[in-house]
């Protein structure tokens, strides 16, 4: 079989216009970077905003390997499969960051003949949002230093500076740094910390901005920093939200490109699904449902981060109604919450494929709480015996799950029409009655006491008693209303990775807690979450190269 | 009078393919960044690079005060002029950097009535090629640091590192950092800076390559550190090449957009005029001289530093053969030159002008040292009065140049009139005779001795013992062929900012020599040269904002 990028590469795309104007978009409203991508000017939404909306589809996962289990690939292939239906379709993902694509994890614009093009412009600076949110972080940064440097008006305590330099890169040397170093004509020297780009609370409120003018006062609504006295100090104080805004102005308009059959795709925003909520932007969805009969969308990692975080915050906030969730799951995932080690996951074993379907069973119990009708999507790989299929249908029937074998990654749509026509028509049934799963007015440990109980399975909550302080802070500054991020381990239910399955007798531990006031949520960090990954020893980087054309090679 | 950024917001520009097709470039050979603006792609110079050459106009200045003597708005109107006479002409400038737009000196996309559009898109991330530069520095960066973390096979000396990295933002805090702390999971600790992106070697790269393979072979040039061994190790060694490349394929392509009367404008690429060379890329110059009949371009700061590096590096290393310099002047800077306080610059003062008129006598001296004719444009500011104007007219007539009176700024095009006739003749005149001012086989301290007697003035030049060093190890390498590029402030002939006018009996002090290998030229600072800026106490970043409507406010 050919590689990703061979298969993207051999594609005939459409021009974008077209593109755009099956999908419904007039070709005024398009701003062109190239031609196979453009973004959609704010006069759509002007003209889209009092129409019906369409179904609203979401697309997670059981607890993944470290490979991850095709979620993107079955959100593409599903949206190529509900082309080809005639259906008037629309997906709407994450941008991909270019840390992952040097890094171990290569593109993430679906893979095998459910991709989304052009992947190489995709996966590198596509149209730039990426480097806006770096550029508007990272102003907002040289302000509080600049404050620091000229005076300090706003005595503002160094060591208490909350906001922190980002890069679309791993690189882990830079975790940990100490700035302003070199005498007083450079800085005042400082402990400081760098993120990636798609974990920063800027990517967070572009994803979650309805206008510009939001846009704004979430820029300001930032909390930088506290003062000696224990105050806090916001964006707005540096007066940087207005250069942060010009900076994402651009951004904040959705990105249409195309699969590789031509069918649209809103690709916008790529917050992580741990410290941030994982979902692609507002903006982009909310057009998405506007244009189309059916808008297929997802969220990062499994359910249990994303698609929580996906209810809890992005459909709290936007007032969205999900009609459907497809539940990707593998054959290798559940043998590896079976207790099958990674190098074994290619060999038959019908014994750890049972014990790992009580994770899938979890997750489509998880679901049902938010009363929206789920379809386990079951994501063929080529290591998958047909054995081990049948015997992953029969697991599902006796879980009462409608469920469907996706090949989308071999076969593209027709691997996905099966899959397609139930989604339809459960989307279709309007069983769907989507209510979140806590209320806004709700104490924030109770919020986190509820998702640790009924989305992990988990006995309590103990915090930390920075988190138990932060938590009374927070609540005191008025923030007690907002919803709860919780960034926890995406290999486990609970926030200890080595435990598979479905683990129970569990308790979560809080480490810290702080707010993102400008997002509009509580972060709340479990275990070890990193916030800037690193390269592997042999990064993906090695193999990437670019001929005397232009043609890149080694993106996969 | 209008605000720049209300006379740029009032323009009713063109669609950009129509100033293409005016340029003589095909529809297919533009890529599109919304209406306004376009890369032009590699079959255009495949089609076009057989054609002869038009003719090549530099644009310089004299030593400037602070506030810059409005090159760029020069150089805008010249074009501007010479499109309102009928001349197939372009303009091919550099691109803004965010560093100066959010610190002290606003945008940088010429002035008044004669700017290039869209001004609020050059000024933010235009076509992204700052960006893809960052990106591409900053990840062979962190495969520096991934090195050492994997067990550095390599033997890079930690301490010896001399590749850094980079941001494009005025942010002094992060000139001298510490990386890699917190313990062996977050990288070796290490002594690290950054530089503004425009001051990086991967910028100067980017406007020197001439295709994408020369590119690749430069970014694997780049001399990133030394061994333990004093040997030198480069990002070839990381494998970083392929993947840099990659991330600056689209960036290599010039950017086409067009002055405020819709003549063309190829803007791209900005290194800083002292640890880089200061021009515009190669590849939008020698384009432009196949488009049009006559092309003008700038060089950055004074004509010591930025003509100095465009005859020198530039037209050397591209068999470049310019046919007239226009130089510009103001009363304001000459009066500076003459000794005048900032605050008096508005005040008339003759004698000053006199006194300073000696910088401008040297330039224009220093210029027929490589044998092209020169024109002094006497850029006129609103507080100029007639009566100076009418003494420097005979000031230059004394030293027997070429003046025409410039008003463009205020004017547009016909400000412009009298200089784009005189430029005309010279440039047809067949006077120019060009040679650099060294041969590339001089060794490295007769180059340095030759520039700074020959163009500065200067009595001779006095090594640190750091830079001796470096100047053998630079040779012994291999690279004592390559032209010298000095950093040295601009603000003086000499490398004292105070010495103003024309100085002479000092002696150039050369603090550190380093090679840039990929770049092909060898840097030597003098003085204390900053490579990455600090906010002032009011940044321009506090007045700028943007309305629901996405119109960018407070740019100027």
């Amino acid at each position: 079989m050919l590689t990703d990028i061979e298969i993207a590469q051999n594609c005939s795309m459409q021009p974008i216009r077209d593109v755009a104007a099956k999908a419904g978009l007039l070709e005024d409203e398009l701003e062109y970077y190239g031609k196979y991508k453009a973004k959609i000017s704010d006069d759509a939404w002007k003209r889209l905003k009092d129409k019906p909306d369409g179904k609203l589809i979401l697309v997670t996962a059981i607890n993944p390997t470290p490979a991850g289990e095709g979620k993107t690939t079955t959100t593409v292939g599903l949206g190529q499969a509900l082309d080809k239906m005639g259906k008037s379709s629309i997906i709407a993902l994450r941008e991909p960051s270019l840390g992952p694509v040097f890094g171990v994890k290569g593109g993430a614009a679906g893979g095998g003949y459910a991709q989304v093009v052009p992947m190489e412009d995709i996966n590198l600076h596509f149209t730039g949002d990426m480097h806006a949110i770096g550029a508007a972080n990272n102003l907002l940064c040289a302000m509080i230093d600049n404050h620091l440097q000229q005076g300090n008006e706003l005595q503002i305590d160094p060591r208490r500076i909350v906001f922190t330099r980002v890069v679309d890169m791993n690189d882990r040397a830079l975790r940990n740094i100490v700035v302003g170093m070199g005498g007083p004509m450079s800085g005042v020297p400082r402990e400081d910390h760098y993120m990636i780009t798609v974990a920063s609370e800027v990517m967070a409120i572009l994803c979650l901005a309805t206008s510009l003018s939001d846009l704004k006062k979430r820029c300001g609504d930032i909390l930088v920093a506290y003062r000696y006295d224990g105050s806090p100090v916001f964006a707005r104080d540096l007066k940087a939200d207005g250069a942060m805004t010009a900076l994402l102005k651009d951004a904040l308009k959705p990105n249409l490109v195309q699969t590789l059959t031509g069918s649209p795709c809103l690709m916008h925003g790529g917050p992580f699904a741990n410290i941030a909520h994982g979902c692609n932007s507002i903006s982009a969805t909310r057009m998405a449902l506007k244009l189309a009969d059916y808008t297929v969308t997802e969220a990062g990692f499994g359910a249990d981060l994303g698609a929580e975080k996906f209810f809890d915050i992005k459909c709290r906030k936007a007032g969205l109604h999900p009609d459907c969730v497809v539940l990707v799951a593998t054959i290798r995932a559940l043998k590896y919450n079976g207790g099958v080690a990674k190098a074994d996951l290619g060999t038959e074993n019908l014994e750890a494929l049972k014990a790992g379907s009580v994770n899938l069973q979890k997750h489509i119990e998880n679901i049902g709480k938010y009363h929206v009708p789920v379809v386990v999507a079951i994501n063929r790989f080529a290591s998958d015996t047909d054995a081990e299929i049948e015997y992953l249908r029969t697991l599902c029937h006796d879980m009462g799950a409608r469920y469907a074998l996706s090949e989308v990654f071999a076969k593209g749509a027709d691997g996905g029409m099966e899959l397609a026509q139930m989604v339809i028509e459960e989307a279709d049934s309007g069983k769907a009655a989507f209510s979140p799963l806590y209320p806004d007015e709700m104490p924030l440990r109770e919020k986190i006491e509820t998702v640790a109980k009924e989305i992990y399975g988990a006995d309590g909550v103990s915090y930390s008693p920075a988190a138990e302080k932060s938590i009374d802070a927070i609540t005191k500054l008025g923030y007690g209303n907002l919803p709860v991020c919780i960034a926890k381990t995406q290999y486990s239910l609970s926030d200890d990775a080595a435990k598979l399955g479905r683990p129970t007798g569990f308790t979560v531990n809080v480490r810290t807690v702080r707010v993102s006031a400008g997002a509009g949520f509580v972060v709340c960090e479990t275990g070890a979450i990193m916030t800037m990954p690193g390269l592997p020893k042999k990064p993906a980087a090695f193999n990437i190269d670019v001929d005397e054309e232009g043609r890149i090679t080694g993106l996969f």
